[in-house]
């Protein structure tokens, strides 16, 4: 199935914003099998936007329209398409008493204009998250959708209404995992698995390099039983166990270790050096952190170090700070000093400069994990991924040191 | 002038990756006042390449092609644009020359494919940072631009070689000011500037919300002369003077607070509670932060600011976390413990949930300069923004307070 998703829109036009519906539209039916011929972006021009769907009928099954539903004169997508369709624009009365609700509620005043947005062609496709109707038209083989421009709109019809309802049969597949991994090269991970990867023929494996993480889409087609799919995630698990984080399209490591610790019921607190707060804030990024954590340390200089975790400074001059010994003192010393179950230090070189003979990339983590013996674990990420990457990816490698620490 | 641009790439046919290149052309090409008329994406297929470029020629004066201009048999842009256009490829032995010179010096085998990469129609763009080489091809009135798909490659060559070389004269202005805002609505200090804005026709205007702050983009065509530009700029400045952070394309309030520090030789320190470490890690995301800064407190609970800081559990007691009270304290005694010049201070409800009886969104900023009273503000941040923004925005405002006050 040839698709062409058309996106339209002034401000996409000028390069105003980036055109992330049609990536995400993209993304979501390549990896239903679909084949996309064409995205083409126009303005808000009438004419534009009737050539452009006449050559989409021309060379694509199914053609995705988005942006241009709403309420003002700019708003010119469904008089546009219904135009090249030669098709009648229809009225839902029940989702014009949806608006008038809607926004009596929110005590708007109701304008004329508000009901083209209760227009659609062919079948209309609700919005939970908006006012603008979808449509869907359906001629023979051929179909064209027309969904909202605002994103969280797109998205959650795309997902909620058009993949799993418009489009199920023939080509859905909900057989699908989102595996995250940290600790090795996307290649080297991707010829580990190159044997499992032969084994089945009917699943697409897409590794991307995310910012925190590699992640890996697992899809397969309607040719691989619920079983079958199952016992294959559970392979990939079991090799690339070491680096296995977790799954799920949403997946988060500061959300997996404070729902781990809430759980456990035990406390967190850290001292910071490289990563000046990032770990820390990190953890407070997720909502309820306040059960696990109640705070911690940023000891950027030496002398901070000394001071608030009272770390003898003849021990980080003898072995600096960039250092197992270093990084022990401090993890052990910010847990006994907050009185918690466990403390993690991050100390090392951010770059760019390189410090006391380190290059930047070079970390120690520290985690002191009740009276056991400190655990320590020595990075070296490359220089070339910049000062943010480097303490990114730092405070990453904290999570997963902890959460192995913690399943042992 | 009408352009069309024609991305190629299997990789966004799939929605692997965001079609920024496009994106970025689009808005730095409608700065110079050419209007984007269509934006097209096609796969590694030379056919609908070829197919592209045709259809570009009937409805755009210049067409711009980004991308399959790799070694690889994958890459096909310039075989299409040659069969589109009816013209020939040229080869450039002196590009090959650098191409093999390069792959010698990094001990890379050199391949017979790598000759593609020294091809080109019409004019050849040499390329600064990779292999590729770019074309332009001017017939009549017409101009067809090839530029390799690679960002850093893409970018730079648009900006160095092609916007001020290629499209000099007729469209091109270098009168540009991107300027930065903090502390008011995009509607209400465009609203401000509507008296300014009447008075230059030939400049325009292009607000833009980002998550820090508010960028306006103001640029001038060859009607407005570079005093008069300058006198404009000006008076913007002066009627959002409150509000005015700083102008630059690349412009980070971290760094120019950083900057600042440095000059006047000024250490600083943090208190944080709601934004968990935001602020000191955002300091140390600036290369030399540690001239400015040795280290600061995350005191998420109370019991923190009261064991970490000395903070009088009474006064926390009487006021609540929530209040100036607290901020004030946080910030002064932070600064003391250091030893620093300035300490300051984040106390507030990030949300979801409110907190003793205040709603996400309200945040109370404390900020302790020398032996001065330490001055405090109040933030009605708004709760749809959700967590993370408001913690970010949080510490967008305590960069300017601090900023604002050394100005004084």
């Amino acid at each position: 199935m040839r698709v062409e998703i058309i996106s339209v829109g002034d401000e996409l036009q000028r390069g105003e914003i980036n055109n992330t519906n049609s990536t995400y539209a993209a993304q979501k039916l390549n990896e239903l099998g679909m084949k996309i011929v064409f995205q083409t972006t126009v303005g808000d021009d009438q004419e534009k936007i009737v050539g452009s769907i006449r050559l989409a009928k021309s060379r694509a099954d199914l053609i995705l329209v988005c942006g241009g539903l709403g309420p003002t004169e700019d708003d010119k997508t469904l008089t546009a398409v219904a135009t090249a369709l030669a098709k009648p624009i229809k009225f839902s009365d029940k989702w014009w008493q949806t608006i008038k609700n809607y926004l009596q509620r929110r005590k708007i005043e109701i304008q004329p204009n508000n009901k083209k947005q209760a227009q659609y062609i062919g079948n209309a496709i609700p919005n939970e998250t908006g006012l603008a109707l979808g449509s869907w038209y359906q001629d023979g083989d051929q179909q064209v959708l027309i969904l909202p421009g605002p994103p969280s709109e797109f998205r959650s019809m795309l997902k909620k209404q058009v993949l799993p309802k418009v489009l199920e049969g023939e080509f859905y597949s909900s057989q699908k995992e989102v595996m995250h991994f940290l600790g090795r090269p996307e290649s080297t991970l991707m010829k580990d698995l190159q044997p499992i990867i032969h084994q089945y023929p009917q699943v697409q494996f897409l590794s991307y390099v995310k910012p925190t993480n590699i992640e890996l889409r697992v899809i397969g087609d309607k040719n691989i039983g619920k079983r079958e799919f199952t016992e294959l995630v559970a392979k990939i698990q079991k090799v690339e166990a070491p680096y296995y984080l977790g799954s799920g399209e949403d997946f988060d490591l500061a959300t997996k270790l404070v729902e781990t610790l809430k759980k456990r019921q035990l406390k967190i607190t850290g001292a910071e050096s490289l990563t000046g707060g990032l770990f820390q804030s990190t953890i407070c990024s997720v909502p309820g952190a306040s059960t696990i954590f109640n705070g911690g340390f940023v000891t950027y200089a030496a002398e901070a170090k000394a001071k608030l975790l009272h770390i003898d400074s003849e021990l980080i001059n003898k072995y600096g700070v960039v250092s197992k010994e270093t990084a022990s003192e401090m993890a052990s010393h910010s847990k006994n000093i907050m009185g918690a179950d466990i403390g993690i230090s991050f100390t090392g070189v951010a770059g760019p400069d390189s410090l006391e003979g380190h290059p930047a990339g070079n970390v120690w983590i520290g985690l002191a994990i009740g009276e056991n013996e400190v655990i320590t674990k020595e990075l070296h990420l490359a220089e070339y991924l910049g000062r943010q990457q480097i303490r990114l990816l730092a405070v990453q490698y904290g999570l997963q040191l902890i959460l192995q620490a913690l399943e042992k």
